[in-house]
C-alpha cells in the first residue's frame, strides 16, 4: 500500500471528475481526499487526488491520458522528503526556522546546502552539518557572482531554491532556468511596496498594518504568482526597525507554510496566479 | 437550464466519487464545484456538488441512490431564496445587517416576520414593513411564552428560525421541534464563556482576545454544531462594555457569514460538528 | 462636572508632561485617561488627555499656552455628538451600518443628509428620515457637479463629510475646502491597488488577501493619511464579485471604526500619517 | 547618558502624572515614552515611563516615593538582557525560536540552562554550548522530581523560568517560590480548553478557530494572569495533528511575543490580569 498524489491540469469538459476517479476505481486506488477547482473564465480545470493503494504508475497514467481532453498534464507524485538549497544574506530567521521544521518533523525538507553572500550565519549553519557556501559578491559582475551560484545548485540539483532573505535580485537568465522552482519571501503584503526597504515604505505611507509575501520568482521582480500572505497590525509608534521586527515573525512562518502547500503538491501556478488545493 | 445542489451523506466506500460524478455526466449535467470529504475516523463520506443543466430530478435521485451505500442520504436542492424568521430582544445590530443584506443582495433571505420579547425594535423593523410580533415573556413561565413563539413560526414555517441576539433560553422541547433549523450568535468565542454576560466573563478573566460564535442551537445551551467563528483583540483598557461595543461588529458579521454557508447549501452537520463545503 | 479631551501637538522638549499635567492639576481637573506619543525623527509631541471637572477653559487653555513652546498648538474639545453628511452611490452596506450605529448608539453621529449622485439609495435613506439630495452627475461638468454638492454641505456646516462608497474622484479645490474633514473608505490595503476597481486589480495580481483602507482625503487619490486598515483571507476561487462580497463587510466595519477613533479625538494628522491616541 | 524605565503602580490620586513626571523633569530626566493606565473600578493607577538621561537612582527613588500615596511600588530598572532558564519536554518549536531570537537580537535573553524530563532535545541544545539537564520524572514522586528542578534553577538563579512546552504539572509549591517569574505556554486559547489534550478537546468541540496563551503560572491550572493570545483559523479537514502542526507557529510566536513585553518592562499584574503598558 502506497500512497501518491494525482495532479490533473486540463481544458475543462463535462465528465473530467467522473473519468478520472473512475479510473482510480478500475485501479483499485482509494481517495483519500480529492479537491478540484475550474476557472471558468479561462475553462482551465484542476485536480488534486490523494490515493491509496498499489500502484502501476505506467499502466495508470495511461489510462488518465486517455480519458482527459488533448493538452492535459498529469503527474503522479509520490509525496515525499524534497532536497533544497536555501539562499540568504544575513538574517537568521527565515533559515532558522527551516532548519527546525525540517528536523523536528514540521517541513518534508532536507537542507542539503545553504548559499549566502556575506558569511554571518556560517557558524549557525555548520551547528547542522550542513554545508554553507559562502559566495561574496563584492569585485563580481553580477552575472559573475550568479554563476557561481548556478554552479552550486546545479551540482546539488535541488527540488526546491529557497530565497530565506536573500537580499539580492535574480537577473531573469538565472531566474529562468528554475522556472516555478524558485520560492521568494518578500517583507511585504505585495504588490504594496515591490523593491527595497519594504518596512521603509510603509514607514513612510503610514500604513497600519505590514505583511509578507511568499511566491514564485519569475522574471520581473516581486510579481510572480502569490502562494501564501500574511499580516500584523502596527501602528504610529512602530519605526522601520520595530516593523523589521515584528515582521520577522510573519516573514518564516509565511515562508515554511508556502512549502508545506508545495511539498503537499497542492500548489498549481498558471496565469501568474496559483491554486493551491 | 437551472442550477441545483447536490448533497451526498454516506458510508465512506472505494469509488463513490467516481460513481456519482458519472451519474451527472449520464445525466449531462455540468459540474460547476464539487467539494468532497471523507472523515477516516467515522467512515462518513460527505459531497457538495454544483450542478448546471436540465434536471430530471426524480431520475437523477434514484440513479445516485443506485450507486449508493445503503442508509445514504442525498437530497438535489435549488439554491434559492429562503424564508426566516428572526428573533431579537434589544440589540439592532445583527437584525439591522440582516436587513441590508436581505434588501441589497448580500444574504438571499427574506425576513418574514421578527419576534421579540421586548418592543424596543418595533420602530426598526416596521420601517421595513416587516411584521413585528412583540411577545412579552413578563407574567408568563417560560412554556406559556415558548408556545406563543411556536404558533407564529408554525403559521410561517420558515425555513430557518434565527436568534439575532434573542437573550432567552429555549427548551429541550422547543429546539427540538426545529432540528438544524435554529441558528444562535453567541457572543463569545465557545467553548470558552458559555452561558450569561459573556462579556463579563472575559473581562474577568482578563483574555486579550474575545470573540463570537455562529452555530446550531441543540438541547443544550451554547454546545450546538458551530458553523463560523471569528474574534478580534483587546487589551487592558476595555471594560466589558468596550467589549461588547467591539464585539458587536463580530457578531453579526460571523452571524450573517454562517447563514452564506447555509444558504449556498455549503454546511453539512454531523457528531456535533459541521463540515463546510 | 464634566468631561473634555484637551489635544496637545507641540515641538518635543524636556518636561512637556510635568507641565501640561500640572496645569490640569492646578484646575483641580482629573485626569481619566492620559496617551502621548514623540515622534523622535522630527521632534513632534502629541498628547492627548482624557478630563473630568469643572472647566474654565479659556483660563485653562492660556495656562496650557503658557507652559508650551511657541508654535504649539492646543485644543480643548468637548466630546459631543458630531454631525455628518454622507456621499453614497449606489452601495448599502456603509450607510447602513452608519444609521444603525447612529440610531442605536454606537456612533456619536446624527447623519443630517445624504448626497447621492444615484437615486437607489433613496428609498432607504428616507426610511429613516434623512434628508437625501440625488445630484446626478449626468450632463454636467465635474466641476458643475461639485458646486452643487458643495452648496449642500456649506449650508450643512457638518463637522465631518463621509464618502462611503462614493464613486467620484473630488478635485483638489473641494477637498482643499474641507481639509482634514473629508473621510473615505477604499476598497483596497493602500498603497495596494489605488483608483479605479481595486478587487479586479486584486483579481488579477492573485492576491491571497484583501483590505479596505479608512483614510483623510487629501489631493492625490487615496492617498491621504491612512486612519484604519484591516484585511480579510481569500482563494483562487474568489471571482472579483466573491472579493466585493466579501469585501463590503471589511470595509464597512474599517469605515465606522476609523469614525469611533475621530470622534473619541484620538486621532492626529501629521506628515500624510495618523497617531492614534 | 542612560536609559531606565520607571515603573509605578500605586492608588490613583488627582495629579499623579503631573507629580511623577515632575520628578523626571527635577532630574532632567528626558521621557521617551510615557503609558499609563488607570482602573477606575479598583483605583489603581499604572505608569510605565522610559527615561533618558543622568540617573542617581536613590534620589530620584526617594523623590518619587514623596509624591506618591501610601503604599506604592516604584521601580526603576535597567532594561537589559536577561538570565532564563527553559524547561521543555519533548519539541522543539518553542525552544528553537527561542535560541534564533535570543543569538540574533531579537530576544534580549540569555538562556542559561535547558530542563527536561526527557533527552530528546539535548542534541539541539548542545549543539548551542547551553547546559541541558535531562532530569527524568521515572521512578521519581512528583515533588521529588520538582526539587531536583529546583536545585536547578535556585543554583542559577535566573530572572523568568520559561515552560516552552514544559509538558508537566507543577504544584502549587514550586509555583509560590517563583511568583511572577514563571512563564508558560498552553495550546489553547484560554480559558477554552484548560489541562491536558487542549487540541484534542478543540476537535472534538469541532470549533473553527484554535489558538495559544501566554501566562504566568500560579496556583491553579492554566489560570494565572494571561499575557498575550493569538488565534488561527482550522476547518472541518484538520485532525487533532494537523491542529498541533499548524498550532506550533502560533505557540512559539505568542510565547517570544510574552517574552518581548516582559523584557521591555511592560508588563503589569494585578487581580489575576495584566496591564500591558
Amino acid at each position: 500500500m502506497q500512497k501518491k498524489v494525482l495532479r490533473t491540469v486540463c481544458y475543462d469538459a463535462k465528465g473530467l471528475i467522473a473519468k478520472i476517479t473512475a479510473v482510480c476505481y478500475k485501479h483499485q486506488l482509494n481517495i483519500i481526499q480529492n479537491n478540484e477547482f475550474v476557472d471558468h473564465q479561462t475553462h482551465s480545470f484542476f485536480m488534486r487526488t490523494e490515493l491509496e493503494g498499489v500502484f502501476n504508475d505506467d499502466s495508470f497514467l495511461a489510462d488518465i491520458d486517455n480519458v482527459l481532453p488533448d493538452g492535459s498534464q498529469q503527474e503522479l507524485i509520490t509525496v515525499a522528503r524534497k532536497k533544497v538549497v536555501v539562499a540568504v544574506t544575513k538574517e537568521a530567521h527565515c533559515i532558522g526556522d527551516l532548519l527546525i521544521k525540517s528536523i523536528y518533523g514540521d517541513l518534508d525538507i532536507d537542507i542539503v546546502a545553504v548559499i549566502s553572500n556575506y558569511d554571518s550565519l556560517q557558524p549557525l549553519i555548520e551547528k547542522f552539518n550542513i554545508p554553507f557556501y559562502f559566495i561574496s559578491h563584492k569585485g563580481l559582475t553580477h552575472q559573475q557572482h550568479e554563476i557561481m551560484v548556478t554552479q552550486i545548485i546545479d551540482t546539488i540539483n535541488p527540488d526546491y531554491f529557497i530565497l530565506a532573505k536573500y537580499m539580492r535580485i535574480l537577473t531573469p537568465d538565472f531566474v529562468s532556468r528554475y522556472s516555478n522552482k524558485i520560492i521568494n519571501i518578500h517583507h511585504s503584503f505585495l504588490p504594496a511596496f515591490i523593491g527595497a526597504r519594504p518596512y521603509h515604505q510603509a514607514y513612510q505611507r503610514g500604513v497600519k498594518i505590514i505583511g509578507a509575501t511568499a511566491h514564485f520568482v519569475n522574471d520581473n521582480l516581486d510579481e510572480g504568482p502569490i502562494i501564501v500572505q500574511d499580516v500584523i497590525p502596527v501602528d504610529h509608534s512602530y519605526l522601520p526597525e520595530d516593523m523589521m521586527r515584528a515582521g520577522r515573525d510573519v516573514e518564516k512562518i509565511v515562508l515554511s507554510k508556502a512549502l508545506f502547500y508545495l511539498l503537499s503538491q497542492r500548489v498549481f501556478v498558471y496565469n501568474n496566479r496559483t491554486v493551491i488545493l
